[in-house]
């Protein structure tokens, strides 16, 4: 429940056994290109690169023995091919060679739906912050009110975020990996940078500088976008969950089809999506930690380590992309309720124009003796208004002005219309 | 591959399914003890939790639209009961009663295997140390040569701690969940307090001061005690891969049916049992850190908090599961080389003696100037037994047995007896 | 700003150079006592160990050389000596069981003023929940408003957790550590485990069944009940932010000495404690990993794992000593607003009362329909005593108990004196 | 002593002092551009923003009140200037402008150091492979001998990691932080987009889309770069300490000034720096962890997650500073033994080449029936030349190239320079 099937589909054990075939095809292709393997012996290999011909349970728990899926795969994959091309399946090739670009494929297959649900999401976000440029509801910081804002400036901090997120995945770099055991690439003899290059051409991968079985930067940076990506989405959704509280119901999740529902209260219409959105991005922060403290590997290929990833990481990206695909579907929906933003501001009455009136007090009495007063006045149910007309020559217009928190948004709208540019200007 | 068949076997979507209609039915019956149900009605609720008649995977699918599969399973099982009987499933409940008490019998059930593997990888252990009492190596800090010690010491430093690790997990306290939504046990009238306590009884479980709906202590102390589950079982797997390294060769792993090979090289023997174990427990410290930043559950129930739980602690456990599992099997065919411990330790030459006959040196030349005298020798490849000669009146036994490294155990063997006495007294 | 003085005191690196200097003078004595060590040595040895004659800092800079700072620590302090005494400085101990001995004491003297900060907040948590045991404010679920629930038992739950949390740190098993270099106490010849049950009487800690020096139990069981009361901390910080919210605002942190103040808005009344409670606890989680991923150290010393816990470990006993006194103080002084309280419960209208309505509808209707019934009044803003009236005979009595939050506390006042015996039990 | 002085001083409590003192003086000066502060009264805040007129320490007891360090400071800077200034003090700037700007300069400055080490680590590392271009050693797979390899192209991988985390370093994108306290720039009026603009000139920092006061991305991608340096470094490390195993003895560390010496062992040489790196750099992934957890920030201002960033992210630039030095120093004078690594190489006889042999026999026998032949041969301690004389009709050079390790060290030596090539070109 806090995957997206469009994610979790490029995730699961066939999408691995797809990804993990995918590369021993590419290889022997691209070892015929280089001349190592005769045309046709490749083609037998690439025949039998299909994943309805294996059994991915089976080759799941045959794993336990190497410690790794990639010795029974090329165990079964030869036992596919003719005798004459018997010898040429995963030619001089390792089995990290074969899992780590396969995590790469994976990975880049993943990240398509991932990208576009957060591109969606971050669509919805520009949409609510433009609908809502000037709707005018209390900041709060440290969840109490403190200024005034626009429900538009805050849904463009979670736009330019969310477009920050999805900038950061692109980013990262992805390569294909080949080595063999030792990275030397030996067992191609002189041909070994030939084939990597081929070999990621065959896989549309970027060539690595060079063969990177045991520098996990790739994994490591990958690790840290997903781990941006889930704290966005999670500052998204704790703003949801916070807006939508019984007592603040600023805005609420759309309500199709049942969502929200409760075993014991008919009456309540929870933030599933939200929620679920919180309960999944939670959990990737420490997943991050596992790939990054997985990265001091040892010597050519690490005794743990490297293992830990492949399921720490298929989780990541699972999760992330179950939060982009939730957090496009609430927003889409949003509803948002501005009228009760606007009370909720009202109720907070003087308390939100403390800043806008102690500044009109400052110039005269100093700062920290305007801040004195207000706070007393405050305090003791004083109108601020009182101290305008003290302390000021404002005239009823200005007076009017130091008190409407619509007067008090600053550069909200011209914010609001900057990071909806640099939305446009990313699509 | 990380796994183990029979602890994963009580972790998966059935085993929470079933879990989950083992509370309700438990329920029933016990507010039919209560009076609150009518005993036919109770009857046919548990007549209906059966889990043949439900399709997990479609509820888990479902439970999306709620955040929690509960509402989706009541609804179903609401469907399989008799018209009378319907008002009375999940009566008074709320889903986190549910789930909270399911994840207490998942938890029980799959610890039971684990803590079985636990006591077998101490077994095996204690055979260790039994026939390696005093089977001589170098102990060894930073990597380095430190001085002799035994391999009956070393097996009976992992059995203590592996005994300790169980009596941890033993230690953590399960119970009942019921609280309703509010954890008052309102729609229970007076007999809450009563339902509670025969639920308890139903289920064999204990019952708690209150319900504990956002008091995680439970699952924190659990996360805490799998943690250093795992923490042990690394321990002594990465003891058995740097005991296994090419250039150390003291231990194997058991060589059963072709199992560590690779796929690049027909030579390899490596010790896959501990990789795994590697591997699995470098996860769980990251998962346990999850559980204890999801304590901080809001109000009456979390919004995600709660959620992150879920499947992190079945990830715990199924990840430290597979790793008792394979430690049992890997200590229990352990492959020791006791010829090439010696060797090992020969070739420290002198070395592992220095603490010996620096000892013997200081009472007549002072401490810091005795491992001045060995420091140099040491570098400069003077045999200690000159030192010893020329500081110290020692007859030729004394000095035989000032760099005899078997002479220089201290209480190896008695601390072993000590071990072994302390696991046979918990078994 | 996230510690408190008494603790951050004994965690100093004053604190742990006088722990450090504590075992080297009770190991002096306990060699004294077992005729290893003549006595005038141990009581020139024991003279030397007072702080004030070392320089922390400078050795704490030494210690890079070392990798741990007992290296120059026992050249400092054999400087200290008369020459008759040199040799019986740290003798026979290596550096590994200076520091984790005196990491006990450490830890012991540190948790004394946590546990009685913990014990005080708890103390404070059973004023409020004796003072508000009748207390109504709406229990929230997901953040909306669920069932009625009183204030009381909110604290009671709070009460039960710092208890657990109490108990949890109160059964860490501390230990003596010592073994020599190798674990086998080969230095002091046949009287090595007479020597450890000596030191272990000097410095009144527990001896343990064997030296511990690569068996990080201990540590990880003490990270998981640090862990575990962070965990706790936070959920009771969470709560009061929530609660002290703007919206909310039915607490309000003590409002002493300018507390809460903002450096812009002169009205803010912060709360400050509870936000400091949540950055300090949010951040113990990660240490905790870190300690538990450290247990898996290399043979007989690890090479980075046990030096990774020192900083780590001091700087998880700080924080949740911090927070511990925090919230001792915030809950001591914590403003209650019950009109309030009650006002926002009643804001929700039928909402509340929902499931009483559809459990007294349900005999009758199936719970199925009882709840449509309820949700659809709900929806359309019906009354709910309109379906009362047509849906069941209840009398006018019956018709107000049904509908009155404060008749629908179910156990509520059982369960609050409960906590509260629990918690004098304890005592 | 996990940290470095260089870095250190750029982040300790006067480190941070005086970066908020220079986002105080910035912020005169830019509003004085922007012709909201008088000149004069600028001038006059600048001049009192000198870190020698204030207590850091006493600040720091003082943040406790209000939960952040800007409040104090801002109170004790406006008593330093005179009155006609001090309503200009900190105006229309909310703390966290302050303290988040503060961020940045502290995190440049910090990173300077520290990009420096890290350079020259991989000029050393560079240095290295460029010496051992055709020093040939096992290259170690699940740390067993796998194939051999050139200690030149172990160096360049080293180098490659380093120079893509320095690169990462480089690339997280710093900003000024101003928006006040709803990042509306309300109080700035008109000019508020005007002042950020002159703020980040003052500063020389980047302006941002929008105020980043609740959007974490900055930190959180900060929190990844130092995660991924930090894995880079641990896998330089825990190389060097598996090779300078007593076993293995291929590298040892620097020896100057008696560093490495154990408390207890006068001949023990110790990997010290790399044991400080392995200790430092293994508690950075649980700080990135907390620091991308904290990226969840309630509305404009996070309760707790905001302030638990400052002391993690000032810990995680100390732990990588301190670890990228140690690095450095350990790589610049590095003993590296070839003669040892030839002959550990040597010690594995013909079962490094068992790849190679296998290649030679596969084209006629089948892979699997060639792997099966080795696989024999070497486990019946028959030399693999036998196989080669019986299944293939290799002459005699051909048969000495088959079984030489120098032989069959494939790319090596090419892939060394492009590594060289490329770190060259990144300088």
């Amino acid at each position: 429940m806090f995957g997206d099937q469009r994610v979790d589909r490029e995730l699961d054990g066939s999408a691995w056994l797809a990804a993990m075939l995918d590369v021993e095809r590419a290889l022997a292709r691209a070892q015929a290109r280089a001349g190592l393997v005769p045309p046709e012996a490749a083609d037998a290999v690439a025949a039998a690169c299909r994943p309805q011909l294996y059994d991915a349970a089976a080759l799941g728990r045959q794993a336990r023995d190497a410690a790794n899926p990639v010795v029974p795969l090329v165990k079964a994959l030869t036992a596919q091919v003719p005798r004459h091309a018997a010898a040429y399946v995963h030619f001089g090739a390792t089995s990290q060679d074969v899992l780590d670009t396969a995590a790469m494929l994976v990975t880049r297959r993943a990240l398509e739906p991932v990208q576009q649900e957060l591109a969606a999401a971050a669509d919805a976000c520009a949409a609510l912050a433009e609908a809502h440029r000037d709707t005018i509801l209390a900041a709060r910081t440290l969840l109490q009110h403190a200024l005034p804002t626009t429900f538009g400036l805050k849904c463009a901090g979670w736009l330019v975020a969310l477009d920050e997120a999805r900038a950061g995945l692109a980013a990262v770099p992805l390569a294909v990996q080949l080595g063999g055991a030792a990275g030397t690439l030996a067992a191609f003899g002189p041909s070994g940078p030939t084939v990597v290059r081929l070999l990621a051409q065959e896989l549309d991968l970027p060539e690595p500088t060079l063969p990177w079985h045991t520098d996990r930067v790739r994994i490591g940076q990958l690790a840290g976008a997903l781990g941006v990506a889930a704290g966005v989405l999670g500052k998204v959704a704790l703003d949801v969950v916070l807006l939508a509280q019984t007592e603040v119901a600023e805005v609420a999740e759309p309500a199709d089809g049942g969502r929200g529902g409760s075993s014991a209260m008919p009456h309540k219409r929870n933030p599933v999506g939200a929620v679920r959105v919180l309960a999944g991005t939670r959990r990737v922060p420490a997943l991050v930690a596992t790939l990054l403290a997985a990265m001091a590997q040892e010597h050519e290929r690490a005794a743990g380590a490297w293992q830990a990833e492949w399921e720490t990481l298929t989780e990541a990206l699972r999760l992330v992309g179950g939060a982009a695909a939730t957090t496009r579907e609430l927003l889409s929906g949003l509803q948002v309720d501005a009228g009760r933003m606007r009370r909720n501001l009202a109720a907070s009455g003087d308390a939100l124009m403390s800043e806008s009136v102690a500044a009109r007090l400052a110039p005269d009495l100093g700062r920290a003796e305007a801040q004195e007063l207000v706070r007393a006045a405050l305090a003791e149910g004083r109108p601020l208004r009182s101290l305008l007309e003290a302390h000021t020559t404002l005239n009823a217009e200005q007076m009017a002005a130091a008190l409407d928190p619509a007067a008090y948004l600053g550069a909200a709208a011209e914010l609001v219309d900057r990071a909806l540019s640099a939305h446009r200007s990313r699509r």
